[in-house]
């Protein structure tokens, strides 16, 4: 139960970070998207690194229903379990908007109207996930210890080196269709980003999942 | 005596930076916010994980009247310091304050005009707070050697995510009240301010401290 | 073999962060090439940390021929094994290129146009090498650990610090020939700069192998 | 010998990424002073980083005659070699600014016009090497496997916090004077500041060195 909670938490103050610091950014960058990015970015890769690190040892930190999906396919978690926790990341990411709008003083629901469509952002998305999976495995791997910064520092990159700006996240999507703010996106425009993730998620596991090889039964 | 003075001197250094960062970014960004706070974060977020990466073997490193009261009540530090520790902050902070003001050349005592006020803002420094203590109490029980970069970092995401950039202090609140700059605060708006960030507190010990569960006996 | 696709990939998603994230910065930044080279700077410097934490174990993560002509010549590296390591440095770096296009909805296929021509030019490529070599060398024998985030903030440094912003890479070099856009160089100013490269490269290898004088046997 | 080559070096790369990021700065910013500063903040905070860690083990990685003042003030440097680290200090960091001027096709020998003057900028450097001893004296009790991170990342709040971006090393004061570039200074400004940082640095070895109380003999 707890575990349930702490993805919940997790993915909400994740969202909220995602969507809050899209609108700071949006207010004090004078039009600069470049300027709104940079806060953007910053601040969700640094809230993603204290979330993996804070929470990893209690859920696993997925906060991601790719990752839950991959972790249950190579058998490190259990599949009675993917069920719940996507619920639980996709409701919690939902608060997380609604947290923000409030914050912000916003109409707390809302519908995108961002329009993310097209082959190249689909691929787009597919490349964040791919990399994203490949970091976590990567480095779970090599640096256990290191992963929470991993993963922050990937999505940091991810934010500037994919044209989509990495959502790299179903649930996340989902909360995101849920704002007219700089992070949204309009719903309608969810369903092939969510397919182009878990497409990505699993072309990543299945690659660097061979380059990392078998791990080693002892040490 | 040491620990009373780390946590003056550290709370000190803290403000100087909220305040001086701020004034510098308020001189430097021909009007742009985003570019302010931008320099503003960049630096508050650094001086929190060397300060309490050094200080915190000494006092803890709190630097904070919520942190001091969390950490009373769940019976890690004696209620008999927590008057001096608060003393030590709030007195630390308002130097921190003269100190910006005397480096950038500007008169030592000012009070701050910013209105900060309003339901959603009370709401983003209890959230603010929440997320603070949520960090804090997980990266202690996760990581405790990475908990001085959980602690910037999280502070690094607030400035941006929260729509009242993340005070999270009731001693930094007040030090701020003191300057008419980019980071002060009306003074008349401190109360409310703190309120917030005391609930938020002792939400997030509650909320953190089951998602943990009982902490292990032996490893 | 996966030593061999580890550097192939690893390189193809630094170049894809490379061009990708000059791109974004490009289209956002408004015609501020600061605030580009910015977006462009931290995309870059922490792709590097997750790559060489990640890949590391597997290949060395060197995605650079003059960091694996260093390591042969040191023989921490089998000769034998350099040629197919810079042919899969450099063909992942071309995809990398590519993808970038591709996520991008560019041509895939492009020249250079960027002038990076002159001494001064080939002095700043050789410097970047030099101190990229001194930071892989000194940082493995001081602190094996913390060598991925090394290279990575020495990136972040010298994509500032030099005048060319530092290629400090011929794969990456090569790779860069193929985008008109932020990151782009002329495809006739590629054999200076990496000549400078391995110039510098060797001067680095040289300076710093005395500075730190011969390993210890033991510890 | 290795070791004043060590410092020479590093304070060389030091002082190049100080001047070469700050013309880099200058260039790209179209005269907004906050991307400067911005830019040079992150390359300087980068580079510091990088250069401590690996040189750490071999002479301590000073590259700051306060540094060397103080640690054999403190009886942990040899007295009889603070002169060589000074002039091998001084020597690098003005080698540095020519080597930066060089890479950035500029005159190689230019003379400092900003004038850094008053009792302000004053209290300014001598707050900055106080905090600078501090950070280094509480990090080495603390963590020094930290160390490196700590210096970065206070010089990175330094340039934001002081009002005179923390220059807080006479050696790369000097260095400064010899560039008319952002990160200039007239050189008839130096002795000043070079007296304020000595006066900071012996301050803050007092204040920390108290808090900090007696080493413990064992652990």
């Amino acid at each position: 139960m707890r575990r349930f909670a702490a993805e919940a938490v997790g993915t909400a103050l994740l969202v909220a970070t995602v969507v809050g610091s899209g609108i700071m950014g949006e207010r004090l960058s004078g039009g600069n998207d470049a300027l709104a990015l940079l806060g953007n970015t910053i601040a969700t890769g640094a809230i993603l690194v204290v979330l993996v690190l804070g929470l990893g040892p209690v859920s696993g930190a997925h906060f991601n229903p790719a990752v839950t999906l991959v972790m249950a396919q190579r058998r490190e978690f259990p599949w009675g379990d993917a069920a719940p926790y996507v619920a639980a990341q996709v409701a919690g990411g939902i608060a997380g908007t609604v947290l923000a709008h409030a914050m912000f003083d916003l109409p707390l629901l809302q519908l995108g109207v961002k329009a993310r469509w097209g082959v190249s952002q689909w691929l787009a998305e597919a490349v964040a996930a791919f990399g994203l999976i490949g970091t976590i495995l990567t480095a779970a791997r090599a640096r256990p210890d290191a992963l929470p910064w991993a993963v922050g520092l990937y999505i940091t990159a991810g934010y500037w080196f994919t044209a989509s700006t990495s959502f790299a996240n179903p649930a996340v999507t989902i909360a995101r269709a849920l704002t007219d703010s700089f992070s949204g996106i309009d719903p309608a425009h969810v369903p092939p980003f969510a397919a182009a993730q878990v497409a990505g998620a699993l072309a990543g596991a299945a690659t660097f999942g061979w380059i990392l090889g078998p791990r080693q039964q002892s040490r």
